[in-house]
């Protein structure tokens, strides 16, 4: 069933991996920085998955009907299956997933604690700002991590259902109201605001993970690549508030 | 690999299913008292869960370490997906499951109002203790529904692994200050007590379930039987309390 000799399973435009990402775990991680970036790395999406788990149980109490309420219990629990996919790595890796977590647990809860939304729409679009941006980054690195935690990072981040409710439901709700679009607007500034301080702070604390973000482990991820990669998770973000109505 | 030409898959003493425990949910169901008995018992075990889920969802939040947040965040999602098995029943018998469970959502939201834990022990023993008395609670009826209906209710109640994280917990920490355990004994008679009274709000609303539970509808179940199970079940707590080293 070929169409062709050269037929590949990368889609057009992907670059042929090449260094760290043609590599398998076993290989890769033979590099003890490379490793230790790698356990930062899988222990700030672990954690950011058990508080995104618990945001949206919490979130849940604020539906306003049983059918929404249970909408978000269930993608509280999809959070929860990834975490497990996660800390069951670290395990099979031999990191103590606790351990793995720890650095990332303060910075993470000190997001939510400054970030607790007010109503529903707010834990909506705060949810769906979350998971769209920590997606975009975890993709970004996700290309240049090996083959094995590339598949598991990519794994959990399939869809868990949030994005097309949140924005049903806020769009409706900034048509029935359009002020509503302009308070959720400064809301989600802020948002981005809070989220890129908590980064920051991870980035400076945090020396294998920042050494692979700005290169010397991970292939061709220099500071200007880093730039540019901020520049498009910010545009991306940009455009996904324009699609709710929302300007950013 | 038959012992006995008699050999049977009923444990010894279990009596033979007969009347309406001997028939499928299709035969069963065409009685509409029967039917909505069922959609109510099923709408109220529907909400119990989803109530459980925000319940233990909100206990991680007081957990004192990473690995006993995790460890509740894990009970949250296994009884999400016991209101997830619930509610798709209901959804194939063409009941609506938002509606099946409208009439229990303010007794159990009452409840849980009323009973919110103070600290991350309040909250093990309250979980314990609710879990424990909703799961003989259903045993019983169980017994006494259809076979459909039946194997259902009993596969949701299958072990979220709470009862001896709890228990384990509990009893540590009376063991390292005992005068804690008067504080949580007083604490499982007042879960007791305001769990009672909300069953009896529920039995007094709800036509078609009380006309079960005390018979009429399902087999063998008049008001003596009733009493008794309400009994048993007051023992079993009991029993359940002093193996924690409360007493009830």
């Amino acid at each position: 069933m070929e169409t062709s000799d050269n037929a590949t399973e990368a889609p057009d435009e992907a670059p042929v991996p090449t260094g760290i990402a043609a590599q398998d775990w076993a290989t890769a991680s033979a590099e003890p920085q490379y490793r230790a970036a790698v356990v930062d790395l899988l222990g700030a999406l672990a954690y950011g998955e058990l508080a995104a788990f618990e945001r949206l149980a919490e979130d849940a109490k604020l539906a306003p009907t049983l059918g929404d309420k249970a909408a978000l219990a269930k993608m509280a629990s999809a959070e929860f299956h990834h975490f497990e996919q996660i800390t069951d790595r670290l395990t099979a890796v031999e990191e103590a997933p606790t351990k793995a977590m720890e650095p990332f647990a303060k910075p993470l809860d000190d997001f939510h604690r400054q970030t607790a939304p007010s109503d529903w729409l707010e834990g909506l679009v705060k949810a769906y700002v979350g998971d769209s941006i920590a997606s975009d980054f975890y993709r970004e690195i996700a290309a240049r991590l090996d083959s094995d935690t590339r598949s598991l990072v990519i794994s959990v981040l399939d869809d868990t259902g949030h994005g097309n409710f949140a924005v049903e439901k806020v769009r409706a709700a900034i048509e029935a109201d359009p002020r509503v679009g302009g308070r959720l607007a400064l809301w989600a500034r802020r948002l981005m605001g809070e989220a890129l301080s908590q980064a920051q702070r991870v980035v400076a604390d945090r020396d294998a993970l920042s050494t692979m973000l700005v290169g010397g482990v991970a292939d061709g991820f220099d500071l200007a690549e880093v730039g540019r990669m901020f520049s498009r998770i910010t545009e991306a973000h940009t455009k996904r508030m324009a699609a709710l109505g929302l300007a950013a």
